[in-house]
């Protein structure tokens, strides 16, 4: 079990302006209306063989004590689910009590999710118990549910009737909107898919704020927001959700100013008592990439302070050499696989983030504190490189580990470049041994490294494996962690608990569209 | 498993004007709002140890995954439940998962109701699982329980935080109303209690229509409506709840013209296809005392038809010496107590009707039917005598069986009068052996045919046992079933589904309020 922040008595700093500011910014979510595509039963409760069934018989089919009903509704959706019940028999004389199941793979339908016995909360497995007092009825469940799948098992009606599942309707939840920007014709079918679930994975997310993952934690997220708004730019353009989560992420923080990890935004905005030192430099990068795309200059007024305050917060947890202290390398994400020593990582996170500082700085024309950064950020890039950098192994090396984390972030932060970089990328499997990337958040690092040194074939191929990996085992949505040799790991200590639908997973729409040529796939030979 | 009645393709034939005279008796529910007495905690999930909790500090007790709190609201309730929750600790970052049982006894709180293997539906299990996904929050919970005890158990929160239970609160429903009729000051201090459990239990059990009872099946059935009238009379005098209920009988019906046993009302009124010979003939009985009470001449009009009918059907149902063919005797219910043979009881039911019918047909001055029932009684009478009476045995017997149920049902019926009467109930306890009476309903007409035989010491000094027995294990209302020799016992093959507020077990009010004279403890030195 990982480490959780908890911090007693924590008060965190609300600005009511900047709060006011992304109220006003609330999306409006746009509903769809979906029906089932495809029904089946299972075996048994949990057993893996099914048999088919054709919607259309739906009304001939009474389901008893033990029984279950699997709805298929094509695709992953996020959204409420009402349900058409009636019976079959003598008018109902008890209750009937039904087990709702939603799961975004298959696969979960015939997993018994009582055996998780993991280190997060139980209560985000996607389950419901229900007694229906009445039949005929239309069941409105009020909760909010990502799936594919719908499992309704007959929990007990009575001996004297049995329940009829006349139909059932799901209203689609999203704020994405329309697409702005036409998905890459890559040439390359695997691609194209690739492309599609990306898409399909980032609008899933697109909520009131951009959601981590629809069925779990269902928040903000700095690290993820980062690379969610990237692909936005790629596809929905939808920069006012960019910008409400910057102001979520500005108007509420650690009374010293620190950018949380986190913000709840349910019962009015609030931090999460928690800090990690990689997200909230990302901040910096984030409106920078907004600015970027949109020039607005009211948000550089009204966040640049807040950038500004993280890179200050940053520099304090330096020694004078530029070198990162204990507490910022405690409280360094980079991936959820366990065992990655991650002082070289946040080395090089801090220097791959100073240069967006600086951009930042040049724009709100504030040209002292770009001369301070630029310094501050050959200070951390040459303690990075005296400190991890091993000559006898020509690479990188954390406490004594070669993670290919290391090596990719410091790539990405450029300590070192040109022939030095492409040579360490080259050697990739050479460092993806024992403390092996797990989430596909590092791999969108890992790729973006690849390409910075011009390794586009490798680039690509590695997202054609990597992410071509989930969709050959089915995913119409990209998962939270994957391992391919391993597929069954979970940082979570079981994958009832997974999150098939994860933000973080959607780059490859972004690395294709910024990076590929339209010819790219003939000219390589990819 | 008892025979369960299913009839295919059953269609009811309806009255609308019956049904809407029911509509319009439909009674105002009262509310009133409840908290908590007392609170505590089970020492382990299921352990009946318990540590006591002054509810002023709940808001300092915080619970986590695998934690219970008890809330004791001090008598028995039947209403809906509102929580305020809160947390203590960080923002909660998962839902809250908590399980909520209503229980009518203490016991209950300490069994794992997932051991119930029993016929009766365990939908009926008053047992939620709710998720809560923002906190602090008020969970106002949609359906009604019938309780006294609530256990929350917390199934998950998140290492993050626990949940508070800041306040609980319950609406209590009835229909009951004001007591219109002061209790008999009987002298005797268990008496007396009888007499207010009795009414707690009536009064929780008058809803929209009389309920059997609160917690399970919660439907109006034509044996324990009966009952229900005539304490009703000695206590709240709800008229027009007697009355609103006889339209419902009458007004839905099985093709034939038969009384349901039972009539739903959740989705409109619809007669269950379930038929029971004595239970039909008891409209007969409760129409005609509901008349000896009110004198109303609209409900006689209305209703006269269908008591005729249900004459007719019985008459039909005999052979020509008057003797009841195995149709009936099959259908019959009299108690729930296994191997039961149910002939002579039938018989003795049908006899014990019909003068019930000839007062109504005096009073609808139709003495021709008064004229033909009357003859109809005399042959009944006759063919229960020459059939059941063992001249040897100087009792009743049922193809070969000696119950007490037999016994009381030819008093009740005057098949045997005077001193043989006398003697036969002396010997009740020879008789109660084997097919011992296991309901409260069966006990009350036991105690009517005590009465009837002047046997008043005997007849209170049962009730100051039996019902006083369930005083003495806590009732606060009377029980579904009850056996004095062996309290576990439950025909549904398991406690957790009995119901601990039933309607038939209130009579000891009324016949207190009816044969107790003022001084009668006194007198008999009882």
């Amino acid at each position: 079990m990982p480490l959780i922040s908890i911090i007693e008595d924590f008060h965190p700093k609300n600005d009511a302006k900047l709060l006011g500011r992304a109220e006003e910014l609330k999306p409006v979510l746009h509903h769809t209306i979906v029906e089932p595509k495809g029904g089946f039963v299972l075996k048994e409760r949990y057993s893996a063989e099914e048999d088919e069934i054709v919607l259309q018989d739906l009304d001939q089919l009474p389901l008893g004590k033990g029984q279950n009903l699997c709805l298929d509704f094509g695709d992953h959706y996020v959204g409420r689910v009402t349900l058409n019940l009636a019976f079959k028999g003598s008018h109902p004389d008890a209750p009937a009590f039904l087990k709702l199941k939603f799961c975004e793979t298959r696969k979960e339908l015939s997993e018994n999710s009582s055996d998780y016995d993991g280190w997060i909360s139980d209560s985000w497995i996607q389950e419901e118990y229900v007694h229906v007092d009445e039949l005929p009825c239309t069941l409105s469940l009020p909760r909010r549910y990502a799936f594919r799948y719908m499992k309704i098992t007959i929990l007990d009606t009575s001996p004297k009737y049995k329940l009829i599942i006349r139909s059932a309707e799901l209203v689609h939840e999203t704020s994405a909107g329309e697409l702005k920007k036409p998905l890459k014709k890559t040439g390359d079918a695997m691609l194209d898919r690739i492309q599609e679930v990306s898409l399909r994975t980032l609008a899933n997310c697109m909520q009131e704020v951009f959601e981590d993952g629809p069925k779990r934690d269902r928040r903000l997220w700095m690290g993820d927001l980062r690379l969610q708004a990237l692909v936005n730019y790629e596809s929905f353009k939808n920069y006012d959700l960019v910008k409400r989560c910057l102001y979520l992420f500005a108007g509420t923080r650690f009374p010293e100013g620190k950018v949380s990890a986190c913000v709840f935004t349910g019962n009015g905005a609030e931090a999460d008592d928690t800090w990690l030192f990689d997200y909230s430099l990302f901040f910096v990068c984030a409106l920078e990439e907004y600015l970027q795309e949109t020039d607005d200059m009211e948000a550089l007024e009204d966040l640049y302070e807040c950038a500004m305050e993280q890179m200050d917060i940053a520099r304090s947890l330096c020694d004078e050499t530029g070198l990162l202290k204990k507490e910022a390398v405690e409280n360094t994400f980079i991936d959820w696989r366990e065992g990655l020593d991650k002082a070289a990582c946040a080395q090089a996170v801090l220097a791959y983030t100073i240069p967006y500082a600086v951009s930042l700085a040049l724009w709100k024309k504030d040209q002292e504190t770009a001369d301070r950064l630029s310094g501050f950020l050959a200070r951390v890039k040459e303690a990075a490189r005296a400190v991890y950098w091993n000559e006898e192994e020509q690479c990188f090396i954390s406490n004594g580990q070669k993670s290919l984390a290391s090596q990719v972030w410091m790539v990405l932060a450029e300590v070192v470049s040109g022939e030095e970089a492409v040579s360490l990328m080259k050697r990739s499997e050479e460092f993806n041994g024992s403390v092996r990337m797990l989430t596909p958040y590092m791999h969108h690092y890992y790729v973006s490294a690849l390409l910075k040194c011009g390794l586009k074939k490798e680039a690509f191929d590695h997202i054609r494996e990597y992410w071509g990996g989930m969709v050959k085992m089915g995913a119409d949505t990209f998962w939270e962690s994957y391992d391919d040799e391993n597929p069954e790991v979970s940082p979570y200590g079981g994958k009832v608990i997974d999150s098939f639908c994860h933000a973080w997973s959607c780059t490859p729409l972004y690395l294709i569209s910024q990076y590929m040529e339209e010819n790219d796939n003939e000219k390589a030979g990819f």
